[in-house]
């Protein structure tokens, strides 16, 4: 894993001594470990002690969900079991620390603080492991956490929710709320690794677990025509909440969703590269708008529908695709109606705040066709007032 | 600016459906931009424009450095009537914010909550710029705000002491203290682009003057034996303040500091790398034990004493060149002597936070020759403790 270090590309000598201006070049690799198991913390279990790898016993200190922690009330003991048997790559120096679950934990900057602290007293240095177990907010928190102490402690990520296994914990991003702004504050950076683990799915509530299912469809949708069909057949069954069904589904949305990030050419969105986020302008916005009561992958599925018949009514989308967008959702069992919808006024709003957050001009995803996305800069206020009312099936 | 993607590296398929497992490269490429020139807000220097790029108009916001300010009390004039002059490719939305400098604007989160409120007011976006002008201290808490606004706005430094041209302003971190450890939090995030403006250096005090001068002898102990012999020949004109004398010095400097980062292979030290931190052991926890009465330049000057007699009482380093070394450090100014330096005992735990603070094993940069080092992972304590004697004076 050696970086190719590209010569300084240009230099404008003035002084003849040494240049006045100098544009250097260089670049920075990454390591995306993605593994999909079950039973993690099972002793006899390799993939965790595999992912962090051979040289010598590492600290780490695991960081779970409140949501996790009840609904598995031995967790402690299981990962003190776990460590015990791999003792020769991981030494846990604190028990696990449990922080609250879903967007709460985003929007109190002192959550992040305890996580921050409870990195601190475990001593975790930058070779150490920062272990976060949770949905996509957990996650999000303690990854921004991991990503500021000592400049980057290494995280592995084990999503328990189908919104983080599938989409949200392969990302490459992390982040907390500020001054009523979603993700104001966060940074890029990778996690050591992901690993998948689908125990957990099975605890789910049945909200957790079909509400991440709006960001395969999301990808679905953007990347790969097949894959919708996919969803669209095997939605009955994830309905009524089939776990064979479910899993093939997490496991192709989350391969989508790494593809887009190491074959993008922009990782990091430093120059032109569009996030995976069709729908998620106000997605973003309906969720602050609840306060949070709707949560992130509801909030999809609706703004998936909203931005689907602003395709259609633009004409870029044969208007049966976008009922039959519609009616998948549907039968996943996500309501589509919302009474934040009737502030059309308001949910506009999200479109400067979206532009904002990503820089640059306004850029929004939009469908050519099932599989097929393009960007709009420019979006008909009116027009998108009625797709609002159009996707909203009162 | 393009990225090469790699393909994926293995897969390792289980169930003939997806792989389990998958390991996948991505690199992320940067550009890092160093700029030398005198009066920078001048409306008729192209350098700061120049260095935005011509994208159009972007927000901008600049946070000055309250002693800068002091010393500059018609700045903001000068940057609005910049601004005036380069309407085309810059826009300042807010006035520019004051932060305090020295180690304080790093030791209380405050100061960086206000800046990320700065930047929230001003409405910038990841194609926005902050320009941080300042000392050391100012450019990372700044540095910090921008990296984590948005993941990341674009950070423009004004450094404006000999320590940051010559070295900080350069480099590819910014950090705030926490729970007493110097730069606990922070991130690896390269600057947009390093404006070096000659003219800042006229007003430093002459402790700010001439602190930052041991990061120059440090680069030199530790690349470059000819950059050595120049700084010990011009060490007279330095020590009375010869602005002349300055100019090649802090040139060189930053020239070998940009070198290390875009030749060493690996930026953010995610692997093996070792930053350029002769000598900086001590000094960190000089700084720390003297409550930041001794200054990080100062602090730095009394560490590569110290670990310039460790070489030597290590058979590593010819006991002349040491001595050598000892003398440039008090012909430019600096006191080797401190009060400090009694507490032997404590200043060895310095040791241990060094380690942790960048991982894995104990690693130490001593020197082999003046301009060549190399790597100790142990140090015997009662050979430090000697060399701690005898690099004071008294």
């Amino acid at each position: 894993m050696e970086s190719s270090v590209p010569p300084t590309r240009q230099t404008i000598s003035t002084n003849g001594h040494l240049p006045a201006a100098r544009d250097a070049d260089f670049v920075v690799d990454y390591l995306h470990r993605l593994r999909f198991t079950r039973d993690v913390f099972n002793p006899a279990n390799p993939t965790l002690a595999e992912a962090m790898g051979r040289g010598g016993q590492r600290r780490a200190r695991v960081f779970v969900d409140a949501g996790v922690a009840a609904a598995w009330p031995d967790l402690q003991q299981r990962i003190e079991a776990y460590a015990k048997s791999h003792a020769d790559v991981l030494h846990f120096a604190r028990p696990m620390q449990i922080v609250p679950g879903g967007e709460a934990v985003k929007n109190d900057p002192a959550h992040v603080q305890a996580i921050v602290r409870g990195m601190h007293e475990a001593g975790l240095c930058r070779k150490s492991y920062a272990i976060a177990v949770g949905g996509g907010a957990v996650l999000d928190a303690v990854g921004f956490a991991a990503a500021m102490v000592h400049r980057g402690v290494r995280l592995i990520r084990l999503p328990t929710t189908t919104l983080a296994q599938d989409d949200a914990g392969v990302g490459v991003k992390n982040g907390v709320n500020a001054f009523g702004k979603k993700n104001f504050l966060g940074t890029f950076a990778p996690p050591w690794a992901v690993i998948n683990d689908e125990l957990f799915l099975t605890t789910l509530s049945d909200r957790d677990w079909r509400s991440g299912l709006s960001e395969a469809v999301k990808v679905a949708l953007v990347k790969d025509a097949a894959f919708f069909d996919q969803i669209e057949a095997t939605a009955p069954r994830l309905r009524t909440r089939d776990h064979e069904a479910l899993l093939p589904i997490v496991r192709r949305s989350a391969e989508l969703h790494l593809n887009h990030i190491v074959s993008g050419g922009d990782p990091f969105e430093l120059h032109e590269a569009r996030p995976l986020d069709f729908g998620h302008w106000a997605a973003h916005k309906l969720e602050q708008m609840s306060e949070f009561r709707i949560r992130h992958g509801e909030a999809v599925a609706i703004g998936i529908g909203i931005d689907a018949a602003y395709s259609a009514l633009l004409g870029w989308l044969p208007p049966g695709d976008a009922e039959r967008i519609r009616r998948c959702l549907m039968n996943l069992g996500f309501e589509l109606a919302n009474d934040q919808l009737r502030e059309a006024h308001s949910l506009l709003d999200g479109l400067g705040e979206f532009r904002e957050h990503l820089g640059g001009r306004l850029t929004i995803s939009l469908l050519r066709g099932i599989g097929t996305a393009d960007d709009a800069h420019e979006i008909d206020h009116a027009l998108m007032t009625k797709a609002i009312i159009a996707a909203s099936p009162s």
